[in-house]
C-alpha cells in the first residue's frame, strides 16, 4: 500500500480591492473581493517542502492591485479572465487558474442638485459574482452569478399533492408565502470571452426576477426550473444555469388561542430549519464542463 | 455585608413577525424583528423563584402576534407604543417596558407590466429602527434610528493638523476617502407621540445622507457633528441625535515596487482595526432623559 | 434654539494583537483584542475640524503593540490599566480612556511524549474580557468578565406559578433544559487596582458555574441571582455582578403523531426568539459607579 | 435548441435535534444540525409543479426526530446511515440520499464533589462532522471530518526558496507562525459501515494534530501532506483524506518607528486576506469515488 498526492490547490482567498475612477468630479467605483486558486505541478512542495515552484499567495495579492492599476477593473468577468490567463501563461508550473470575484454594489447619492458626484451608499445584500478558468489549452470557462438576492411572492405558491408516509404531518396548503435568498450562477457558452457581461449580467437578472414573479408556483422546485429555462430562452450566450434556493418558511400564526383569525396575514419567518432546492437547468447537448463549479 | 438586587428587566427578544396587507390584488408588507423588556417588582423571582409576578416572556411574544392582528403594524414608532404601553397598563408589577423594533426593507418589484403586486425584493443592508420606552407616570421616550447605512466620499476629506507623540507614524492626508457605517439614532422631543412618523424618518434619513455628502470633511468627528446639526436645524420634532460612526479605513496600496503611481485610484478597504467616533449632537436646554439610551 | 455638543468619544477598535513569549524552548500566547475609546476636550473637531487636540486612533493602534513589547502583556486587567492611564497622562485633552480587552483562549497541544513546547489549539467559544476605565481625579474602574461561555442543566429546572393574561398559551413544567450563553462582567471594588487578576478570574468563573449547576432553579432569574450572589460571597475583591443570560428555549418536540412518547428526551433548541435575563446583584453601601458599564 | 433540467437534489437542512439520555441522575447530550438532501426520479415537480414524488421535507424533518426516539442518535456516521437508508429504501423516486450531521461538543461541568451529573458547558470551537452518501445499488459512502479546529504553531515554520516574478515582494522567512483553521474530511474505505466510528473519529483527530505539532514546517501545503499522510499511515479503514487549510497570517508589527525591535515577539493577526492550501492525500489504487464530496 502506497500514499500519494490526490487533488490539490492553493492561492490567495479574499483580497480586498476598492477602486475610484475620476471623470472629471465625477467619480466611479468598483468594491471587490477577489480569491484565486493555482493548481498544476506542485508535488514537491507538499512532498518535500520544496517551494522553487510556488508563487507566493502574497505574489497573487500584490498581482490584484496592480492590474487593478495597469488594466483598470471593468466588468468582473473580464477582470477575472485577465487574472486567470496571466497565472497560467506566466507561471510555467500553473495547470490551471481559477479566480473568483464577488462585487458591492453602491448606490450614488441624490442630493437636492442632483447626482453626488463622489458620495455613495452600500446597496444589498445581493452581491454579483464570476469564476473564471482557465486550463492550459483548454476554453475558458466563465461562470457569473448572483447571491444573497432575496425575493418573496405574498400570494401565488400552492403545495399539496405530495407524496406521504408515517411521519408526514405537514397540511396542503394552495396559499402561501414564497421566499428565498437566490444564489445563481449561469455558465457561459465555451468560447464566448467577448461578451458584453455588463448587458449579460443586467438581462439575466431581470429574466430571474421576472420569472419567479410570473410563475405561479406549485413547488419551489417548479419556480427554480422556470427561472433557469426564462434565462436560457432569452440569453444565446449562456449554457447552464444552477441555483440554489434555500426555502425560507414563513408560517402562519396561530391566533386561535387569542380568539383571532388568520386570513394569511401575520408570519412567523423561521430561521432554522429551511427547505433547500438545488438545481441545474441546462441546454440539451451542450458540452458539459468536466469542472465541479 | 449585604447583598441586594440591583438593576434588572427580562423580557422577549427577536421575536420575528412578517404581516401580508392585502389591497385587491395589490399586497403591502412589513418585516419587523421585536424585542420586549420589562422592569418593575421583580425580586421575589430571582430571590425565592415565585413566578407570582412574572408574565412569561412567551406572552409577551404572543401579544406582539395578537397585536399585528388586532391593531395593524403601521409604523414601528406607533406598534412600539402599543405594546410597551400594554404592558405597563395591563401587567401590574411592571413599572417601565421598552420595545425595540428593527424593521427590514422591501421593495416592490419591477415587471415588463409595471410594479409587481404581490413580488418583492429585501433592500438593505440598511434597518430602520425604533425604541419605545414607556415608565408609569412619566413622558413616554420614543428614539428613532437607523443601522448599517454604509456611506462612502471618494474625496473631500481631509485629516491632518492632529498631534502626535513618540508612537505617531500616521502621514497627513488632504485627500482620502471616507466610508463608514451609520449607527444613528434619534430622540422625539418628550409628549410627542402624534408624529407622522413615516414622513419623520424619512426626511431625518435624507438630511443624514446630505449632511455626509455636503460636508467637506476635516476629521470624521466634523462630518458626525453636521449630521446631527442638519437634523436638528431641519427637523423640530427631534431633540437630540446620537450617531456611532466607525472609520471604516481604505488605505492607500503601495504600488511603488511594481513601477507603479497611484494616484488615489487602488485601495485595500481593512476589516479591523477601525476608527470608532461616537457623539451626540442636541438642543441646548432640552430635558435630558435620565434612560441610558 | 441653539445646537451643542453631548457626550462623546473617539478612539481605535479591534486592534488584533498576538504575543509569543519564550521560556527557552517553551512558549506561551496572548491573543487580544484591544479597543480604546478616549473622551475629554475634543470639541474643536467636531465644530470646526481643527485636529490640534486629536491623538489619532492610528497612534492608539500602535500604541497597543509598542506597550506589548515595552511593558509585555500579562493579565488584561493591567494591560487595560496601562494603556488607560498612558493616554490619560500623556494626552492633555484626554479626561477620560476606556481601554476594553477580550481575551481568546488557546490550549497548549498534547502529545505522546507530553505537552507540546510550541504547539496550540484555541479553546472557546467562551472569551475572557476586561474594561478599565480611567478617569482623570477619579479611581480607576476595573470590570472582569466573561462572554460566550454556553452552559446547561438538563434537568433540575422548573418554571411554574406565574401571572397570565388572555394571550398566555404557555403550559408550566416542573422539569425542563436550562440553557444559556452567560455574558458576565465584574467590577472590582474601587481603588483596589493590585489585585491577583489572573486568581480573581478563574475562582470568579469557577463560582459562577458552580452557582450555575448548583441551584435547583425555578426561573432564569432565580439562577441568575444565585450566580451573582455566589461571587460576592465567595470574593471580596468584588463590588458588583452584572449578568446577561438569554434564555436559549429547547423545545420538546411533539412525537405523538408519530405514535411515540418524549419523556424529556428529543429536544429542538430554537435559535429566534428567545428570553432575555439581565441583571445586577451587588453589594449594599458599596459607592456606585456613575458610569453607565 | 431544446432545455433539460439537469443534476438536482432537494431536502430539509439545519434540522437542530438536541437529545438527552438518562443513566439515572447521569445525563448524556446530543446535539446535531442534521442536513438532508435527496436526488432521484424529482423531473415532474420541476417540469410541471405535480408533487406526486415529493416526500416533503417538512416529513424529513419529522423523521429526524422520530428517529432520534426510535433508535437513539448513538455515533453520527450511524446515524446517517440510519437516516439515508431509510430515504432509499422507503420512498421509491429516492435513487440517492446524503445526510450531513454536525455534532456540536459539550463538556461535564466539574464540581467540588466531581463530575456534575446533569451540568454542561459548550466546547469548541471545533464541530466533528459525517457525511453519509446512500445510492441505490451502490456501497455507503461515509465521510467524517472536523471542522473549526485552529491550530497554531509559534515556531518550527519555515517559508523560502520560493518562485518571484515582478510582483513578488515577499521576504523569505525561517521561522514564522503558523496558524490555519483545519476543516478535515476523510472518506471510509468501501464497504466499512460497521467501524467504531468513535475510535476512529478520536484517533484519527489525535493523528491530525500531532502531524501538525511534530511537522517541521517548509510550507503549509507539507504540513497538508504530513496530516493526510499520517492519518492513512495509522487508520487502515481511511481511504482518502481531503484537507482545506486557510493560512491565517500573523504579521510581524514592525516597531522600529518607536525605537523598538521585534523579535518574533509581536504579532497582528490579519483577517483578510489569507491563503487557502487546500489538498487530497490517498490510497494508491484505492477506487474513487465518482462523488463530488
Amino acid at each position: 500500500m502506497s500514499i500519494e498526492l490526490g487533488d490539490n490547490r492553493y492561492g490567495k482567498a479574499e483580497v480586498r480591492l476598492f477602486t475610484v475612477t475620476r471623470d472629471g468630479a465625477r467619480h466611479e467605483l468598483t468594491d471587490l473581493n477577489v480569491s484565486i486558486a493555482l493548481s498544476g505541478e506542485f508535488e514537491a512542495t507538499h512532498l518535500t517542502g520544496d517551494n522553487a515552484q510556488v508563487l507566493p499567495t502574497d505574489t497573487q495579492k500584490n498581482t490584484v492591485y496592480a492590474f487593478a492599476k495597469e488594466h483598470g477593473v471593468g466588468q468582473i468577468e473580464a477582470f477575472g479572465l485577465l487574472l486567470a490567463r496571466h497565472f497560467v501563461t506566466s507561471h510555467g508550473p500553473t495547470r490551471q487558474a481559477r479566480v473568483h470575484i464577488a462585487e458591492y454594489g453602491w448606490a450614488r447619492l441624490q442630493l437636492p442638485a442632483g447626482a453626488a458626484p463622489h458620495s455613495f451608499a452600500r446597496t444589498g445584500p445581493e452581491v454579483r459574482t464570476a469564476e473564471v478558468i482557465i486550463t492550459r489549452d483548454a476554453d475558458p470557462v466563465v461562470i457569473s452569478g448572483i447571491s444573497g438576492l432575496v425575493l418573496l411572492n405574498s400570494t401565488g405558491s400552492e403545495f399539496h399533492g405530495f407524496a406521504t408516509d408515517r411521519y408526514t404531518t405537514l397540511p396542503e396548503t394552495t396559499d402561501r408565502v414564497l421566499a428565498t435568498e437566490v444564489s445563481a450562477r449561469w455558465r457561459h457558452q465555451p468560447g464566448r470571452d467577448q461578451v458584453d457581461w455588463r448587458t449579460s449580467f443586467d438581462e439575466t437578472r431581470r429574466h430571474l426576477l421576472e420569472a419567479f414573479a410570473e410563475t405561479h408556483s406549485l413547488s419551489l422546485q417548479q419556480t427554480l426550473y422556470a427561472m433557469g429555462e426564462r434565462v436560457l430562452q432569452q440569453r444565446a450566450e449562456i449554457a447552464e444555469v444552477r441555483l440554489v434556493l434555500p426555502n425560507r418558511h414563513h408560517l402562519l400564526v396561530d391566533l386561535r388561542p387569542f380568539g383571532l383569525s388568520n386570513d394569511n396575514e401575520v408570519f412567523y419567518p423561521s430561521d432554522r430549519p429551511h427547505g433547500l432546492i438545488e438545481g441545474t437547468v441546462r441546454r440539451t447537448g451542450v458540452a458539459e464542463s468536466d469542472l465541479a463549479w
